[in-house]
């Protein structure tokens, strides 16, 4: 009995605009109705759009990233009935394969301006700027980056099952809380939600209007369903396991990156993509109880880009910030300076601060957690992959400034 | 013209006391007098007592950890005169090797009381406990903690170039403010010098005393010399570019590990040994210039063990904590949380809690900063390989509790 | 300036007859016109029918594997003249990707019958049999042998230039010789032209003619040019240096395989299918003697399927055949008896022999050169992955028989 | 309980000549009394000279390796009973570690002249040449072949089990077959017995009289027990599984190897060693017929060096040798083919033939069995690694010739 080419459960459509789309929503919420059913064990094809739903062009301006609206983030696709699925099941997805659209191999790696909605290291570079990636095969090169080219490791920024009221009623009261406790900052702490351009797929005004009120935004990754880990490593034949909340899951995904960094630094710091993801859904009855599991799990694929060990150059960072001050344990600060240790050796060949933030957010580096009990201070490692350069930056060969072009900036 | 065996740079005697030896000191203070010297391009072997200098035995019994001495700690060997080494040099160290002694094929594992010591999730786990662990060669594997065996990646916790005057000053300085600061907190949150037990080799009472007032514990790395980074894949074969501070570099080393994990979450969370380091230096003239370097940074060596990438379980965590407090990218606790849902995974297969806080520490898990821009949420990883344990701790695999022993604990 | 979307260098049609298709050929010779240019630096796809031009279905039946007309094979697309290249230059082929075609995720692994052509194994396994493998994004998994699933490595068996006049004499010439000298055998040792089936893309009955007469058989690789190497690690990513012999340099590619083992022992061993594959050209001028080049060479991509050492089992095999008789470093008897094994320990779990064969023949096994100067033994060696069985197979865990199927034979 | 330190099963003296050592022995024969017991289950230190027995000294002359005596060897330790070990069972071997001796970090590789031992290139160099290594930790490096450092994967040439007297009788019949068959040839095809510099441990006269006339020279592997398999990867960490002919096992090893590239190509072509390995030793009980065992089967440690895979040339190879002759499937026509590949290669870097042909034999070079059905071309390919030069050697990379010295050669 010879199986046919898989079907697809929702396609996307890159000439309508994101929030015409009837299999695509933007918040997080329980009543946002199926766009389609699943079966349990079955295979799917699922396209997605770019997380910003079209905002960002494949030209030489950031004016787009400067511009853009993070009230429309994230669309995603979904959500699917899984069934069968039920609470306290976990949703096992198997992720088979992840590719861009046929016609559209291109990314775009953005930093955000630090007034509309920054990123990891906004004090220090502040401005708008963008890289376009073009894909060559499993390969990805920039106009914007001169002499770097690597094999993507490519996944989808998001995936996970709807909240249940409750699940939703805890995030919006402890987040609530954290906004309300920072205010003092100056600064936004986390997105509360913002009725201004919800899109709920193929809901209703009434819908909309509460979903407006209610729905979670999908800009955090949250303990009790994943949804936008950013985990690069989610890639071609990797396994996640998923809380269900609600009958039939109601799961989406999104988000689709065709390279990321670990942390992501610049927040729009993967290579973003619109693309197409192959997936295998099944069910794990009770396996919420089975697996003792309060967070998502996931194992990788085979087929991640290797380098050998010895062809990665590893940074130090600890939690003392660049005014000398000293820190008790905190890892936010050590990765900040971990990063700023990669910026200070690779300006040596002549690239700007802002395609090096651009690069650090998207290549494979690998940010590790070395030490987290040595008070007071936490250390953090950053590996960089030498490979990905055609050039050599070990610290024994010669740094000589390049002719490395430019990133994209915004107009003003 | 043939090469003859190395020689050995400083031989530790395990049968006297460690203050007693005058190649050992446990401060980073300019003063300490050197203990030898070695030429630029040399490669000599140096042995270590383990980072207690002795304190800890080869028994059943957690008592030596309860009572740990941490005045006394970290016996290193040194500081060391590479000729020809001054301020704005780098140090170059290929590690070429690290073993055990010869007849002490052991090594352990500690949980220190919350109240002298503690450790990550001192917090939810505050009794002392201790592993003892037996080297097989390249594997390892403990009595009390059945079921597991890994091969180490054997590597020095500490090794660093004194701090100049002017460094050790800034050190005192911004730690000395981070204590004034958190006096409200009711932990240590750093350690002041202490000239209670202080070691300076050979230096006199005199040197002593100055030590006492003025030598940087040595628990924290820091930024300017790395010191007690506790990092897990600086192991054979491994390059460690260090920042010179003082002429003659006074390079010490320390503080071995047969095996760590990303954090050494437990705090005495390697597994601690005695044991002799072969290692090559070299000057990089005026290096710090040339790399732009601030901290230092290193290149791992080749013969990492090798755990195929779909033979890893990854837990994810978030910066919301145990009693569900929303966190504003706090990576620290998120990397806590991913730790806790490893722990609610492994006790069902029999482990308690004190074996499996251990375990973490120790066994070769990889830690990654996942995600560090999704406001308000950090997300960090971890990887535990199956492979390290005897039995399938596959998600789908049955997970049956096992008769599992315990680990080691205090008689009160 | 952005990029399009890839251009088509050629498209193949499912549902015409192979030799009706004017992309496509099936012998080697200088003469057999160029169905299009490609420019030097460009990038484009390249599709292909699978190997025999679709003698083979996807069905449960071996009577296609057994009726196969070997005249007919390989189908080659191309030749591609690429602008530039002439003889002496070398042709750097980057593969970018190599997927299967969008509406066809399914390939065959065939054993041919001792009498239409065979494989490494006919004495022990003289009957047709075949496999159908579904894929699933970049796993497949097979109805005919249940129990195993794997990540393919994807690449094509045949690649090369045309030969030159001179080459192509050379080949006719000692292929002929070796005919000769093994008549005595009673068994084909290499195919001689053959004018049946010939096909020369849009040439002329007068060009067919001539072909038949002259032109290469595609069966063997050959070191001027490479050809059928059928090397597994052809994949993704990777880059092939290949000599060009003559203006133009007539590029062809076919023979897809979605996974292969090395040796390819069943002949129709891999894992046949149509598909279309990625490809960058680039001529490095005068670059035969610029790498003092006989034969192709090529460096793998980074994406290769990953498993850990520890996870391959390694049968060891020597060139002592299976009646006891000694052969003097005949490395060709090794690798047999090295494959027997691996029969004598998967039968353990139920498999039959045919199941074995067609498994060993596509499965990423390794296949190593381990010994060949200690006299008279030769010694080579298999690596068979735990990770492909969805059972433990390693030597301390219990061999159950399983029930597991039937691979497809013919009906007679 | 702690464990001691392990006890050594056997050490050697490399001030005393080996046929003075009751440890060793230089053939394989049932009779050859145990040098010591061991409990199963139990883990031991052994330590083995290098295979000559000391007739290679670290200096530039290759004099000694042009006249080494080749009835001596190889010098194995053993044979030690393994309690409670029956012919039928199988001996798990676990290697523990593997260490050069202390005092003596070198080895050697040599070439052998081609009327005295030869190689498997002896017709294209014919002359002995000789490179000394110096062991800097896991790396090493050579004053006569610079350029290249690279880590070792350190592993026994030689263990196994004693053959019956059916297994002996067996191995001089076929053997012997083997040399009748081939007189013709003119050359050494296989090693009768010899009873010039027989070896038998604390034997006494008339054992060695018999074991002269029965004993199996040490030269080949065997299907039967393995012995001289020469496998690289039989490194730290790895599992041999070994057939157990007699009461007691009677276990040998030796031939001790810093490195090897698969196929060990100059037949003195590891870097050769004295040393001592740790291992464990279990019996499975009837372990032959569980495991379907007739020749040796292994399991790689997971410390293997690891470059990645686009960090190395692959060169191709095909059963046409280098008069133009064409072989059916002759796979040792096609690895020497390979291997001729990489000279040409190499030299263009100024290496000398001689230099290369040592390099190949000891670096950790891929030999793979790429395709063995295509008739009549069998294709083999050899993977070089880029990493262990210090100059760069991608095909892309300037070639230029170096001054790289000389390896040593005889006096005449």
């Amino acid at each position: 009995m010879p199986k046919q080419g898989l079907r697809y459960a929702a396609k996307v459509d890159l000439k309508k605009e994101a929030y015409d789309q009837p299999y695509l929503h933007n918040r997080w919420h329980p009543d946002i109705p199926f766009c389609g059913t699943i079966k349990n064990g079955e295979v799917v094809k699922i396209q997605c759009v770019d997380w910003t739903g079209g905002q960002i062009g494949n030209n030489d301006s950031a004016d787009d990233v400067r511009d853009v609206d993070l009230t429309r983030v994230h669309y995603l696709t979904g959500p699917f009935e899984i069934e069968t699925a039920e609470p306290g099941d976990v949703l096992v997805v198997e992720i088979q394969d992840v590719q861009p659209l046929q016609d559209e191999p291109w990314g775009f790696t953005g930093i955000f301006a630090k007034e509309n909605g920054g990123g990891f290291l906004d004090e220090h570079f502040p401005k708008p700027a963008k890289a376009i990636w073009d894909f060559e095969g499993i390969h990805c090169s920039s106009r914007h980056i001169p002499g770097v080219r690597f094999a993507g490791l490519i996944h989808p920024g998001i995936l996970g099952c709807a909240p249940s009221p409750q699940v939703l009623a805890t995030w919006n009261e402890r987040e609530g809380a954290l906004i309300q406790e920072c205010s003092h900052m100056g600064r936004e702490v986390a997105l509360p939600p913002n009725a201004h351009n919800v899109h709920v797929g193929s809901g209703d005004e009434a819908l909309k209007a509460q979903v407006g009120k209610e729905g979670a935004r999908t800009i955090p990754g949250r303990p009790e369903h994943g949804g936008n880990c950013d985990i690069k490593n989610l890639s071609r034949g990797s396994k996640v396991y998923l809380p269900v909340h609600v009958k039939g899951a109601k799961f989406s995904v999104g988000d689709l990156h065709f390279s990321q960094g670990d942390g992501e630094i610049s927040f729009c710091g993967a290579i973003e993509m619109a693309g197409e993801i192959t997936v295998k859904f099944s069910v794990m009855k009770g396996g919420v109880a089975h697996l003792a599991m309060k967070s998502p799990i996931y194992i990788p694929g085979p087929v991640e880009p290797q380098f050998g060990p010895g062809r990665y150059i590893y940074f130090e960072g600890f939690s003392v910030d660049e005014k000398g001050k000293q820190y008790y344990l905190d890892t936010t600060v050590a990765y900040r300076q971990t990063c700023l240790r990669v910026f200070e050796y690779l300006r040596r060949y002549g690239y700007s601060d802002y395609q090096i933030y651009l690069l650090l957010s998207c290549a494979p580096v690998q940010g590790h957690v070395a030490g987290i009990v040595d008070i007071p201070n936490s250390c953090t490692t950053m590996g960089l992959p030498m490979d990905i350069f055609d050039f050599d930056i070990r610290p024994e060969a010669k740094a000589e400034k390049r002719e490395l072009g430019s990133c994209a900036f915004a107009s003003s």
